[in-house]
């Protein structure tokens, strides 16, 4: 189903530490002479930065169908445009979130039954399952003050009230399925890296060598 | 539903005599002093006319539910951001193709289930349903002899074969519901548009006269 490639996903709630585990990823894959595609949701394609843009507005009433329906669509381009063709190429792809993301907002976080966000993730993806995804749980309150401790501002997800991204959190933390592995978004930086490229490496130990310094 | 507004879309196959027939009316309704907003879909917004790009793409192969996915969500985009907010402010919305369109291309001419278009209608549009629609019906031979005659560049739909065109028009041709009606688009213009002028003023006649000249 990924002829070749390697298709890693990073996972978990704003502030688990998705953004710093890819940095040192990549960093490190480059030591091991990969060049890896990064991509992040949603973008990384005129359709899909049109929709980003359209979602991030905070003019904008939204139902949670409505926002299923153009996650969906933005995934379906990126897929096609991006990850298919790195994946056929033998390119290692790294994306910051994938339709568990849409499982834990839409479903978790606002409610729409889960076998509904699966059948648009199948229409987003042709069945294209990732090889990895780590996902990053965070209690609410940590990645609540790592954002704030940031000074990120604030996007439409991210000014939703506690309890929903107390939801959003427990659903991450439940998920499971091929190739979902979980680790503790609390621990130090060099050690969630560390725990990722283990998994990278018994998952491809030849793409992912043991030692690269 | 559509406070104040009106909401009129004209459907049929590709040379069914649609854009002649939404010239003459707007040319009527100005005449009666209304200025009718004109949307065709795809398209109309950022996102949408992004989608429109892509949906023509000839370079692309789509699978049914993937196009039924972008023409959902191009139709969302417009009904929140252009139809919704013109009705609100009691316009006279025209629009080149609706929802019916998506039933007659993706589930007479591509076999998806109905159900699962209008699952996918009711996220796109909230329940907004056109106060009419005048349906053109031409038998397949006449929309492409058409079509060749005005030697317009076909887009993607447009190239299917004659199988794939018998069947939307027997989808078109079949289709009942509140406010649907249907009108021989072999007749001459003329009559195509006075019969539907009587239907838009059997449905307002306040806002659609008699007699405008």
């Amino acid at each position: 189903m990924n002829p070749r490639g390697f298709f890693l996903v990073v996972e978990g709630p704003d502030g688990a530490g998705k953004s710093t585990l890819i940095a040192g990823l990549e960093a490190r894959m480059r030591k091991a002479r990969l060049d890896p595609v990064l991509v992040r949701e949603p973008g990384g394609t005129a359709v899909a930065e049109a929709i980003r843009r359209e979602l991030l507005r905070h003019d904008r009433e939204w139902d949670a169908r409505a926002e299923l329906l153009y996650f969906t669509t933005a995934r379906a381009d990126l897929v096609h445009h991006v990850i298919r063709p790195a994946l056929a190429q033998g390119r290692t792809v790294i994306s910051d979130r994938f339709f568990l993301s849409t499982e834990a907002y839409q479903t978790g976080g606002r409610g729409v039954p889960v076998a509904e966000v699966r059948a648009m993730t199948g229409i987003a993806t042709g069945g294209l399952v990732p090889d990895l995804t780590v996902v990053l749980d965070v209690p609410p309150e940590v990645s609540e003050a790592r954002r704030k401790h940031e000074g990120r501002s604030d996007d439409r997800f991210e000014r939703e009230d506690r309890d929903f991204h107390a939801r959003v959190a427990a659903y991450y933390a439940a998920a499971t399925g091929p190739g979902i592995i979980h680790l503790d978004g609390r621990l130090a930086p060099e050690r969630v890296l560390l725990s990722s490229w283990d998994e990278l490496r018994g998952k491809d130990p030849t793409r992912f060598p043991g030692r690269v310094d």
